[in-house]
């Protein structure tokens, strides 16, 4: 293992983080609509043109599929999340008038490290077609789908983008799909988020994020794209954390914490995210000078102090095993009932 | 893998950190030796009964092998680390008068979950001889060695203890060596460390620590404990990132930062477990209210903030396939020349 | 791994192959009923003791549920076969008034060696509850489960039966399920056959099977095995091999081979089981002396043969892992559903 | 799984055994050395164009190294294996005068399927360093090496021709490796030979064998194939018995079986290769009719036989698993050693 290097889009947040800092309705060129669906939130984010600058986004569509508390593990849970991630892809394909065209899977990512094999394990489990005869009986509700895992230039010595783009020159397709680990930008999120996007990969912004842009622009026909975050940054961790404290100390200031709290289990803890940003005074009383940066001063803090002793881990879930597993099935049979008909029927 | 629950020594600080905080000197009942083989730092503690309650761990030798920035992963640095757990393990076994007797090797830990699986890992590596007749030319220089995994209680249903004390009154052995994962209380161990101990393993203080006592006590014979810090919690990251943060900025506010430090690669940082802690009115300057809590009540602050939404994730590095197989392999090295002289000659 | 060494049950044929090269009819003690749900054929033999030395099998109940080429990897038809094996394990436990009562899982074999594994794989897949609290409402449907999977001799240094029987003695159980892989008498057979009977695991007679018995006279309760055949040795392939060639010639001598046979797909061939021997002379005409062996000379010959050499090998399909894994599964909710009655409801 | 297909060069028996049955001194054209360093035999058999219809194989260089019996679990044995890899691999790649220039190395197979898996083990492996400045200091002794995994078409949907070939035009490289499991033509071969060649990898005469030839003359760059036999199929393991029984037997008639044989140990059995064929009489008396048919009509004939009822299975070692992992090893380390000068020196 010695020279495989980790493949995660680095810094490459996703687009409802980016977008949560603001009150979207202030946003000119941002559109958001949320639904709910046997209790996986679904949020849709139309990123135009005149938005680009202010989220940093390429413009496009941005779906983040939040599993939240469901238990992805039980069969009929995972289920439910297949058929609402065929739903999101199906409605970005339908979109591009791609519905039975031919499409490419590419699962980038290392299949030796479990955190960032999600690409790989989703092509291992993906219904390929390209190499049989289509025209027989037997195969009617199928569509052409091929699909490769590139693997990570620490492996192979040669970019991905090329491996991607020598087959997309070499065979005939129509549009592509990229699975991705990504790096999420809230501890909340690890392993419970799946993004979809008509954006494609897009170079992230900031240090160490080498990739090339995988999309339109670059391969000529549409690429989608399907993130989900496995891992997250220690300073991620810690500036999370501290804007969850200055929120409950700001609630307890005010006796406004549940009683309940210290002892609920699991998930009926405070909401951090709905709760509103105490003032300034509130944050220099409880935090001194460190109140006063904003996350990302605070995180440009805590990477200069935890990153030169390399204190700055890159984490992820311990059971990410299980995880990777059961969410790479759900991405996969998501994107097999999108492609083939006769799947997308049991839907 | 719904009913498989991890079985991580929560709350079970490594020595090493109990003593951290207290300048050894003054403890009373504390013997502390330092030494450096090939970049690995060994640290020896003794504790004597009258320490038991400020350290608050059992009388007995403790070992800490710090890996440091050492690369285990390469063969030659990893042999080196095997035969430094060898002869740590050899001196405690030779304290007892065990040399040449007959051990059981215990991997506790669930297998299929990773950062859980060094105990199971290092027995699918032990040289077992027990079933075999050593009389014979052949097998000279071998002990007699015997090895189990019990599983964990959330996939057996049955107390892990119970299956220890089952095999271990069933056949004859004079003493036992128990493997583990530990849970890190530092960001900068997570597999890294590796703690030997002749105390065996307590029953951790605190919440979700269910475990029974397996040491001389409970089994009536030796129990050698190795323990490896594989796991981290959220809390401990982000209150490690607050002791830094605050360390950091003092220094910068004195202009004793090494300017080299942001541009720095890995492992050239400042070593902030031996910078001292700034006084109060600088912690509180920075820091405001929370800058005044010492680590143990910042640590019960974050609890309360994160432990009831489920945000207080316990996580691993991302690297953990390839870590664990490795330290895996050293540890069970380590424990094989330990056991059979003839292994041992190769040191 | 060196001092792995494989724990299948050597020699030990299913109780169909014994019965097999009979006229069941003819024997005294024996009674044989089928039954075929789904394309899957499942056979139930009753060996009475005055049928034990002629048979070479035990008293007991044997059931032999062949899944012949039913693709057990598609999830419905795998349900179909989850479904068999549970309702045929009810049939003993209910025989033996054990509906309900604490019931220990155990799997033997080698996690490491993935057709030694289905064992391990079987208890990684089982739903544990000795360690919950039934009473409350949650768990209503549940009855009292542990499972353990306590290694083989060549990694543990420790008799199978000891750590079994160590555990039997120190927790409370009413009844044993052993999960086991098995060497197969027959290249049809492998991973396609689970065997399940009342009168646990027999030694198996013949060279190289050291294993204690695991039955009602050792372990003084109940125990049920489940095995599946995962091996065949070389002289097994080639004396198969023999027979069929014997028979095709035979046939085709009288012009019975059918005339698609050559061109037709798998599973459409000769039913070689069920086509009569030929007499001595067509064998000795087209095999000369070695025709007129039967089954065991021939094995015998193959034997002195092979053997010196380590020509024997014990072979398994090149589609293992995904055999195993998927058997693994099947049997593990066959038991599941058997032990848990709110499982069984889905049946 | 349902949709992967096994990627064996299904019928490309090794060279050697091609020769095997011919006195090669009588063959016009082909050469034969032999050579055995630490108990591994090292064959080189020169193929010219006059040979290429009677040994059915493309003229070129073909080395077969046979481990035998050596223990290539044991740390040192592999060393050996490897140098002995990397000494071959760089005379071919010597007598192309391709040392140090840009190589790629291509693991063929299903990394799913343990016995086809040899090829992507390989490259994770490969010490890669084509993404790295090379004129630094730090990587003197290092050539340009990149490799990839392009998968199996099952899984693709892609010709795996393609994908190389697409790789091929799109990077700079002077020549490529292919490495990949074979199908053994004999028993005693599997997971114990090495085969390397300069002519790439032909397609496969005879059914099921659809591959495209890799090799010089389509890549238009040389080809060197690293093949490594670790499945054989049920006719193969018949006909090989039936040519041992016959051997045997007449030895037997002829009082020269040692009769230390059938209690000795393996491995020190009769060496039936080097057995001469006994006479038609005695093959006719011993096998009457079958005894008359020579090995190629042995086997088309017991293919008639298993193939309709999927009989003749594919099969491999029960110990595939480390097998695999093991010989994985040293064919990677052995080309890495004759790709980067510095690890050579190690030889």
């Amino acid at each position: 293992m010695e020279n495989q290097k980790i493949n995660f889009s680095l810094r490459t947040d996703l687009a409802y983080d980016s977008v949560k800092s603001y009150e979207s309705s202030v946003i000119n060129g941002l559109i958001e609509t949320k639904e709910v669906i046997k209790g996986v939130e679904i949020t849709k984010h139309i990123v135009k043109e005149q938005a680009r600058e202010i989220l940093n986004k390429a413009p496009g569509i941005y779906y983040t599929i939040d599993i939240n508390e469901q238990n992805y593990h039980d069969h009929n849970i995972s289920k439910d999340i297949e058929n609402i991630v065929a739903g999101v892809l199906l409605e970005l394909i339908e979109s591009r008038n791609l519905k039975g065209k031919k499409a490419l899977v590419v699962g980038l990512g290392n299949a030796n490290i479990t955190p960032d094999a999600i690409g790989p394990y989703v092509v291992d489990n993906i219904v390929v077609t390209r190499h049989l005869d289509l025209n027989d009986e037997l195969h009617s509700g199928y569509s052409v789908v091929s699909a490769i895992s590139p693997g990570v230039m620490g492996t192979t010595g040669i970019e991905t983008y090329d491996i991607i783009e020598a087959v997309r020159n070499k065979i005939n397709i129509d549009y592509i799909i990229v699975v991705d680990a990504l790096c999420s930008s809230s501890i909340a999120r690890v392993n419970k988020t799946i993004q979809i996007t008509d954006t494609g990969i897009q170079p992230g912004s900031g240090v160490g994020n080498k990739r090339k842009e995988i999309s339109f622009n670059t391969m000529r026909i549409p690429v989608f794209a399907v993130g989900i975050p496995t891992v997250v940054d220690a300073v991620t961790i810690a500036s999370n954390t501290l804007d969850y404290v200055i929120k409950y100390l700001n609630l307890e200031y005010n006796n406004m914490v549940p009683s309940v709290n210290k002892l609920s289990p699991n998930g009926i803890g405070i909401e951090y995210d709905n709760v509103e940003e105490p003032n300034s005074d509130v944050k220099e009383h409880f935090l001194g000078q460190i109140g006063l940066l904003n996350q990302e001063e605070l995180k440009v803090l805590f990477q200069d102090v935890l990153t030169p002793n390399g204190y700055n881990l890159m984490v992820t879930s311990k059971d990410i095993d299980a995880e990777v597993e059961d969410l790479s099935k759900i991405v996969a049979w998501g994107i097999n009932k999108a492609l083939h008909e006769n799947f997308m029927e049991e839907i």
